[in-house]
């Protein structure tokens, strides 16, 4: 047993299992991620920082734990972050993007629900989430019906639900403020440290530093002959939902100046006369990179990601400037509330923000990605695949899970798109 | 033609199709309800009620439009009748119970979405609901994710959604009750009609009588020897959302009248040594026999109905002694907010309620009824069956869609279930 081994197992998990889920995890990795070509050599950093979220992460939250600082484990990118950084505890986003354990949550809840919502109670019912013993508190969400109920089910005193509404209405806005702040409330009482404007401020402006580097990835991504693979910015997003911010900041700082070197030296991951795709709908994450690898290893290149690890995590920074605690807080529930989540009636921003996307892209195609299960992504393909009809832009809505099973058919499906781009 | 049909056919219904579905509803009904041995002479009104959907009931809504008034569809009973009623207007349930129209949806819609949305999507993709031509105004919920982005799709200025909130805060309260306010608006600028206090307490005498009597039903349905059936009290229900409300209480009226004189000449639909059932979850709307028809084909008896189409229905009177208009809406938001719909996180009252009405009505057990791809009722299942076997009550939760595939399967379960009970 390795050091971080002895650890996994003093914090209770099953070691048995946990051995198997990470063999999985590290196979896929391998498959998916590590077996492309001319990757940058700065994704070094995030390779590891997804392997280390069973080994040097979890050691580094247990330390501090031990020095009195909190852990707070989130499912939706919803939770402000901010708020949890200002009272100085750790945020980590808790999905799981592995089919791995999805039989553990099968044996009690039903199987007609998302992957992500399966795959991460499994991990919670198998024993194996090492996060899980460090958890101080949980923060679940009314996004969706899945995720919703499921709070129910594991809920408990240790679980905070965020009361998100389902319209854009100024009464809803004003629901959503009083949750920001009732929020902030709950954090500082875990915490023991009360929320300032400076350290409130502080946060905001870490977050916007975070948000502002990932944009910035994204117009590598956009770029005429981008240097960088759509599955290789969708594992740096991944990190940027579980990794300490600073240092990821540093990383991803350092990938984007090996980017901009490679912009220069005319270095592209993108095949000769390869396809550019933007990707839209439900989030993958960590584990996850089935459709990714299918659209690119299809000689296609994912040049956009519309989702929760994708543009709907770093757009819209948080007002900044504001003086006050009340003030910053009503601008971090603005920011947020801005999000164009599939949950909201009508979302017709989000209609408009995926052709927009593909245009600015330059997306030959769009490739709508849906869990198999949720509907509110299932749904909005309609509306969104007739919105891109009427702009000339081909698109394909694939629904599926985490199974390997069907992934020579979605391979047959996006082939087809790429050939009828080609004639 | 018939004179319904040439005004159905005026009002621009496929005719063909019509009669398709027509004939599909009424072997159906034939099959699952009027096949049943002893049914109350009164039921007759009932049977026509249902019948007429497709003909008198079109024809006297057409005639009360000709005449200035307006019609509004409806989805859930989330929606206050009430404010409908004080302005004059006319409340009609349009979801759909066939599984007939079920492929016109599927044509543009995702499969994996709940029955009731997809055979009410396909009432109105094959030109085939009576009641659309006629709708002046629909009127759609947040209730849960299928039905919300429902209203996206058909949306536009003929719907108002009503935004329910999903937790029941005060500060969810509020917002339900501008919610209320709001829509009494809307129903206001659609008729023309200032709704008063002293037309909305009309309503809601109107309503709570409705209430009253159906509760009665209920209170038949679990006596010790019931005069009858689940399946006819669900009929019964069935008309209560689409009926003329001053000529179907006189109808139940009559009706219990009869199961009064059949309880004293000792009457009963229960077969002797019949295993009572608690039937929960789903609502089934007209067309939708098919759970209760097992069940009670199976030789056991459905003495309570805790649905949207039972016991949600019905329960909680509005307090009509305000005197004010706004004292008046504010008790139908409090009354309408006491619905303990699945939606609702935490949903403890509903997890204790279905314990109580199995106890009350001396069930000897229950089944769940989730209708198949609704999220909220399939999750909230796995705690309910916790809590009822914590409380010594057997329980089988029924996963399914309106398709009668599955049917055999069901009754397997159903029997095998009643068998358990007997050793």
């Amino acid at each position: 047993m390795s050091g971080c081994d002895t650890l996994l197992a003093e914090l209770g998990l099953n070691m048995e299992r946990h051995g198997e889920l990470v063999e999985n995890l590290g196979r896929t990795y391998r498959e998916k991620v590590l077996s492309q070509p001319d990757r940058p050599a700065s994704m070094a950093y995030f390779d590891s920082a997804i392997h280390e979220l069973h080994g040097d992460r979890i050691r580094e939250i247990f330390e501090a734990r031990a020095a009195g600082r909190k852990m707070i484990g989130t499912f939706c990118i919803y939770v402000p972050e901010e708020i949890v950084f200002a009272a100085g505890a750790i945020p980590v986003a808790l999905c799981g993007g592995t089919a791995w354990s999805i039989p553990y949550a099968e044996q009690t809840f039903p199987r007609e629900i998302c992957p992500l919502v399966k795959s991460t109670l499994g991990l919670a019912f198998s024993d194996t989430c090492p996060f899980a013993p460090l958890e101080d508190l949980a923060v679940g969400e009314t996004t969706c019906d899945a995720k919703k109920k499921t709070w129910d089910i594991l809920g408990g005193d240790g679980f905070h639900v965020l009361h998100l509404p389902h319209k854009k209405t100024d009464a809803a806005r004003r629901l959503w403020l009083r949750e920001v702040r009732a929020f902030a409330g709950r954090v500082e009482h875990l915490t023991g440290v009360r929320i300032t404007a400076r350290s409130l401020g502080q946060a905001a402006r870490l977050m916007n530093r975070k948000r502002r580097l990932l944009g910035r990835l994204a117009g590598f991504q956009r770029s005429a002959a981008p240097p960088i693979s759509g599955t290789d910015a969708l594992v740096v997003m991944q990190v940027a939902l579980v990794d300490e911010p600073q240092r990821f900041c540093g990383a991803v700082a350092r990938l984007l100046e090996e980017l901009r070197r490679r912009v220069r030296q005319g270095v592209t991951v993108a095949r000769p006369g390869a396809k550019r795709v933007l990707l839209a709908g439900c989030p993958a994450v960590a584990g996850n990179y089935k459709v990714h690898h299918v659209i690119e290893s299809s000689g296609a290149l994912v040049v956009a990601n519309e989702s929760c690890t994708g543009s709907r995590y770093f757009e819209h920074p948080v007002d900044a400037r504001r003086r006050t605690r009340g003030g910053l807080l009503a601008a971090i529930a603005d920011r947020y509330f801005r999000i164009d989540c599939s949950c909201f009636t009508p979302n017709d921003e989000r209609v408009r923000s995926v052709v927009r996307m593909a245009r600015r892209a330059k997306a030959d195609a769009v490739v709508q990605y849906v869990l198999q299960y949720c509907h509110t992504y299932n749904m909005e393909a309609v509306r969104i695949a007739e919105a891109l009809q009427r702009a000339g832009l081909p698109s394909l809505t694939i629904g599926t899970d985490y199974a390997d099973q069907d992934t020579g058919q979605i391979r047959t499906r996006v082939e087809a798109l790429i050939e009828g781009l080609r004639s």
